[in-house]
């Protein structure tokens, strides 16, 4: 089976590798390069069937990825079928099934089969809901039984998983000793805090890392070295608990590359703008500039309803930076599971900020977007500029609500600036 | 009649400084010094009677516009009133009065007596309308009926005026010679360009500046000294004839405080995220810091629809490298004018925007705000929380709607991160 690690260290273009290449118009040999140093990856477990495989790292464009999923209140297979269809839709690289209620084989099998997208996945959320049901408390989990959840995930097709190995005893002592006003506020590293802490034992992610490298490597899944730590709120950020994290992280991916498996870090979360720039540095730093993969981050706290735009102006600023792939944030985030509407509407804001950070970055591809829909605007074209769209329906819906016709605008009417200055400026 | 900037200037502390000061939460000699400086401004025309004045520049949180008014195609008063009282309600620091359709005087009266908060204008509208109306075409101006229309605006208590000053014949022909994508997309800058092409005049604005001088310091309003030459798309920004006008800008400014007249200057519009900084470093520099009032910025062309997205992400980014002052961009922009509920979502997330930037530049006041928010979001208290949050709104009508109580949410339900590890890191 394919190993696309393996493969770029030894020279080999892969069929995934020029799917790749060819969907961002870049040279397939940089991009081999770049896998071959562990500074992009390509989600694309080698059992999983028709779907469009995607890069993450330098020299690509910014991703996107949408998380779903049941909870135990809120099961509804068909909602999440909704929302896989409007995040592809929307434009998303990647979705993470998150699911936490009802059959989670069963779930995740069908946003496998309908997604067309790489899927990502946290396995302990699996692994602690099978252990409550069996054995009624999470410090009862048992780590073969992780194991055999991630092995099992991996033959159904998972492309990338979350395992937060870096909640050592070393960083819960620092992140003790640190004092936080949210401690913390990541479901796995709280999972696995727990287990820690009642049994007085070592993460079984960091301990038995070697296995968890086996079996990624059998399937080519590729780790998302996830903070379980990452602050909850802006007066947390980028603490000596954060910190400490993620220099394990590091070790861990050059470990992860070593033994030809992919690997991602994932990053914070609640960053004032003021630090964003900091954080994006000393990830590519301490991590060997593996792809960053980054959840948010949001600007502030006091915007529950608006988050997906709190993590837009993060992302963008992440993105721009030097951050890979942007894990979405909804308006429902810090309120409650999302809508399909909320899905939709949350891909499309990051996948916004995402461009916005690809033209900072000079994308050609995205510049030219960008020339084009001003090139339309000028010319009043208003059907040029639905094609350049990011949301081609927010203008046919705005022009056919208000009966537009023609070059019409209802904003200057007649006293329009392109209108009146057109004859000066015409060459 | 008071004149803030000569107050200023002589040591004494006004009222309206008192009142800005204290709102701010600081010092009011701190204050005095800036505006002194041309730093600050405080807006607060001396006719203008029973509302708020406002502080924009150094030392100050940053605020936010919001832009309402009729078209030639949309002339509804109770409409404006009510984008009047969304824009109040979801915490606008400032409303400019754009409107161009119906009974100019009577609308921007009404919007005065409405508003409680500085009111803003762009006088040449009026001045273009009229000319229309009565002689057809925007070329024959009237230079000296337009200054009349600028002294009747300062007599009915207009704060501060947008004033393109700065498009002159040179940098008209710097324009012509840079070649531009979008050419000219400021309305005030379009009509003087065609009124200086047609009549081979100097700008009025430029060339009779002293006479604006006069009438601004009579009435104390702060010139906002526009940019009619800003970039309309990404491609165009930061080009040779935006700068040769900021140049310009800048000596006018500098001219307007030696002279006892308030000011602040104007800034684009559509800039990409890796040129917002030099941006605003270069308004700083050129300009003696005066107080910088941008437009968004947007940092793609390519989302109609969700520019109050595309340029909250730019605000942000420019209020935290220095802007001093965020004009509102609402979801409608690009397609037609705003609805009352468009300006509600525009000044809400502009504000997010200035909230985020207040946080990165260290605002005590911001940053305890959110540290409150995050505590009782620890102790999932609801109450709190609502208390904090930027729209109490959202919160309340998300847990209505899905009858949520207590401490419960929606998205992880038993297995929320905080309740898992609560008894750990208790004290």
């Amino acid at each position: 089976m394919t190993n696309q690690l393996t493969a770029a260290k030894e020279g080999i273009i892969t069929q995934a590798m020029k799917v790749v290449a060819r969907a961002e118009s870049i040279n397939v040999e940089d991009l081999r390069r770049s896998i071959a140093d562990g500074k992009a990856v390509i989600l694309a477990n080698n059992r999983h069937k028709k779907f469009t495989p995607k890069g993450v790292g330098k020299g690509l464009s910014v991703k996107v990825n949408a998380n779903i999923g049941t909870s135990p209140e809120m099961i509804n297979v068909a909602t999440e079928l909704e929302k896989v269809q409007n995040a592809r839709e929307a434009g998303a690289d990647a979705i993470m099934d998150l699911s936490t209620g009802g059959n989670l084989n069963e779930i995740r099998k069908l946003i496998i089969d309908n997604a067309n997208l790489p899927i990502g996945t946290v396995p302990i959320y699996q692994a602690v809901v099978e252990t409550v049901k069996k054995r009624k408390t999470i410090t009862k989990l048992d780590p073969d039984e992780f194991f055999d959840i991630i092995e099992k995930q991996g033959q159904d097709g998972v492309d990338f998983i979350t395992v937060h190995c870096g909640v050592t005893q070393r960083s819960l002592e620092r992140l003790k000793k640190q004092g936080r006003i949210t401690d913390i506020v990541s479901r796995g590293g709280a999972f696995l805090t727990t287990w820690m802490i009642a049994n007085k034992k070592e993460n079984p992610l960091f301990e038995q890392y070697e296995r968890l490298l086996k079996i990624a490597k059998k399937y080519d899944m590729t780790l998302s070295l996830g903070d379980g730590l990452r602050p909850g709120s802006i007066a947390d950020a980028t603490d000596r608990a954060q910190i400490e994290e993620l220099i394990t992280l590091g070790e861990l991916a050059q470990e992860a590359i070593n033994n030809g498996v992919q690997v991602m870090i994932e990053g914070p979360g609640h960053v004032p703008l003021n630090l964003i720039e900091a954080n994006i540095l000393l990830q590519k730093k301490l991590c060997n500039e593996a792809p960053f993969y980054v959840l948010g981050p949001i600007v502030t706290d006091i915007a529950p309803g608006y988050d997906h735009i709190t993590s837009a102006i993060g992302g963008a600023l992440a993105g721009y930076y030097g951050a890979d792939f942007l894990c979405y944030v909804t308006p429902s985030e810090h309120l409650g599971l999302p809508s399909p509407q909320d899905v939709r509407d949350g891909v499309m804001v990051c996948k916004i900020a995402a461009h916005a950070a690809d033209i900072a970055r000079g994308n050609p591809k995205a510049l030219k977007l960008d020339k084009t829909m001003s090139k339309f605007r000028k010319a009043l074209d208003w059907n040029g500029q639905i094609k350049c769209a990011i949301d081609p329906s927010k203008i046919t819906n705005f022009r056919q609500e208000r009966k537009l016709k023609d070059d019409v605008c209802s904003m200057c009417g007649e006293y329009c600036a392109i209108k009146v200055v057109k004859d000066y400026f015409k060459k």
